[in-house]
């Protein structure tokens, strides 16, 4: 593999707190980060990047989400929750193919990398399709098929517990490690508790993770406490789940027992502020969450809610709704909500040795051009980023040394074959009148 | 002047309800739309420009802002009110000087241009220097020289009611009727009751509007009703102020007979979604401003405090905090908020033939690329803007038939030595050592 020498960067490393260095090279070989400040002596670079006026960070790591959902972006607007899905989402996932699903993740992992996500944790159906997308793109993910536990009929494409298992073994480690899988049990409120259990139990024989939706709503918890007795983290609890590694999306909705159980089982929360705006779902507990010790991560959930796959303004929207909410402009700061949405995801999703810029972690990075009037003055390069930055400023990223965009170029991808391919399938899953496809002239 | 003939565009007018045109062409003569769908059959343009996979949209206006604030940009960071303004922002302006405005305006002008902005209004010092600054990038505005009311030693500049009333003179009508002038009294909590009175008498002397800063917080309602007996609002419109054209920023507390005279009184509300959350200000009453007729207009506040200037954020922002604040995700939808943050705000600057796509209407639009992997598939095109796009996916704008932009490249300004210039001012301001300021080479 290359060695790579970025010189002359600012670099807002998220080790040490608040932490920025000016100027500094960054040696690179073998996809790890060997050097920040002054390159060895004897480092030969194959390969030099002057990153005079840029800013180097780590790259994002998103939490939750579905890929391919970017097919139906902007297909479910200004709906409640219910109406959300079942006059929109289902209806349009039951036009959904196979094929259909490689194509919404590629258009997913472009976007994302166009704005600095180096890896994330899906969640989703025919997932050996995403696979091959990760695979093929470079990034880093990890992967759970979802299921319901309801019986094949109800099932997208007829999922098994068995069918994520054998998804689960062919996938872990592929790549060269960038991609893990985990098992997807959708939720304790569309799971049966017998299901979950036989999940939990699978998973710590095959010494994997699990990745779930939990407590999006009260009614959720209204309805667990009625059915099991016990909230929604409980239930989960008591039946296992939280004895592997787990992502609890969403845990909008949680008592001060259930934030006992999510640090003390080192649960990682995945929050998806974005979505819960604009759904109108709430405000999660953030605050309380991080003075626990709980890992909390960030996500954009799908595109269907968000709408987008933005990291940097999830990270942002997280930011500034629980400073409003408490009305205390000191909850969040920026230096913060940043290692949230880059080391505390990637953490979550398995990958230790990334979201930070030091010797011995993976260079999973970005560089965002500040040449630009909305990034000047830099009093504060973190705040310039978190506060002013969009993510069409990130000019470069890498995955574990390997250039995945450079000069805003897809070096991995073929962008316009994937953006004709998407939009078509997109079009025909919501019935619509095809508007202004064009020749396809990749 | 040119007529400009934009073809095959995909249009968010923003007259009708949601309105999107497909494939359409706009004929522009003399800076005015003539015609949207079919040029008439003379029109015989100087310059095509073919907009195949973009969109036109009506540009930004920003209703309320402190453009040479882009100087503190990032020099306050996660600090309440009070400490925000005693220990950073007004310590930093002490050090301002009237070349430190010109310069901190031309930043802001880039930066706005590029983020699809044609006009703002501004409520500053040495406001000629800003003018100037308009006058040259092509931009719009509604200029108001702040004043404090409180004797020449405690002006920035020795600033006097009569200094504002030359500068409104001086600069109304200019840039072939791009700048507007009105009067700027801080705030009923800065300004004495009867320098209010004289301003509102000034102010309908000379047939112009003011714009003041009102009602940010529950102790400026508290203190207001304990020396004056009355709200903030009540106040003002006692001494007059309303009696004229006016922009009242913020109004965050108010009760219902406040609404009720902003309502009959015919008074514009500039709301900054970014600056309430960041610095954790609370939840204006917007939709209840809205069911009851308010000209609720959009603006980003300065810098200092947002971080930037970007109206597609601010928008966003707007959508999201409201319908969560109320859980309600039917609240403000995308087509509302576009308006809010176009046509409401241009309003309330004294520009009510702009923003609409649409005969008769100032050509002051934005083109958006939508050539990319995060703005597809085209759904729904006003939910892509709102919820997905970046403001950097502008590439081009236009104010009054003129291009301040065209394909990212800034037409009126020089780009490279404003950002030069403005950074330096910006560090010296401050007191910081120099960081990275290389030879300026524009």
């Amino acid at each position: 593999m290359s060695r790579v020498l970025i010189k002359n960067a600012d670099v807002i490393t998220l080790d040490g707190p608040d932490e920025v260095l000016r100027g500094t090279d960054i040696a690179i070989a073998d996809g790890i980060i060997e050097a920040v400040g002054t390159a060895p002596a004897d480092f030969v670079p194959d390969e030099v990047l002057d990153a005079t006026d840029q800013v180097v960070m780590p790259g994002f790591f998103n939490a939750h989400t579905h890929a391919p959902m970017t097919l139906v972006r902007g297909w479910a607007e200004d709906l409640p929750l219910d109406r959300w899905f079942n006059e929109r989402i289902w209806v349009a996932e039951s036009a959904l193919t196979e094929e259909d699903v490689y194509w919404g993740a590629a258009l997913a992992a472009a976007e994302m990398i166009r704005s600095g996500t180096v890896g994330f944790a899906d969640h989703y159906f025919w997932m050996d399709r995403v696979a091959e997308v990760v695979e093929q793109s470079g990034l880093r993910a990890t992967l759970a098929w979802c299921v319901f536990g309801l019986g094949a009929e109800q099932e997208i494409g007829g999922t098994t517990l068995e069918m994520t298992v054998d998804f689960v073994q062919r996938w872990q480690g592929a790549g060269d490690g960038r991609i893990r899988t985990v098992l997807g049990p959708h939720s304790p409120y569309v799971c049966p508790a017998d299901f979950l259990a036989r999940v939990a139990e699978k998973a710590a024989e095959l010494g994997v993770g699990v990745h779930l939706h939990v407590a999006e709503s009260k009614e959720q918890v209204e309805n667990s406490l009625g059915q099991h007795g016990r909230t929604p983290i409980a239930h989960l609890a008591h039946l296992g789940i939280f004895d592997v590694p787990a992502i609890a999306a969403h845990s909008i909705y949680v008592n001060d027992e259930d934030l006992s159980i999510l640090a003390a089982k080192g649960v990682s929360v995945a929050s998806c502020t974005g979505c819960y705006m604009k759904l109108g779902m709430g405000v999660p507990r953030l605050p309380e969450m991080l003075s626990r010790g709980i890992n909390v991560a960030l996500g954009t959930d799908g595109t269907a809610s968000n709408n987008n796959l933005d990291m940097l303004e999830e990270a942002r929207l997280a930011a500034l709704m629980h400073k409003n909410a408490h009305q205390d402009p000191q909850l969040l700061p920026g230096d913060l909500v940043l290692r949230l949405a880059t080391q505390n995801s990637a953490r979550a999703m398995g990958f230790p040795r990334s979201g930070v810029i030091a010797p011995g972690y993976a260079a999973d990075l970005v560089v965002f051009d500040f040449h630009q009037p909305h990034l000047r003055p830099r009093h504060n390069l973190i705040a310039n980023v978190i506060y002013a930055a969009q993510a069409g400023d990130i000019r470069h990223l890498m995955v574990a040394g390997r250039w995945l965009m450079r000069d805003r170029e897809l070096l991995t991808l073929d962008e316009e074959r994937i953006m004709y391919e998407a939009e078509r399938r997109a079009w025909r899953m919501v019935g619509e009148e095809l508007h202004v496809v064009r020749e396809y002239k990749g």
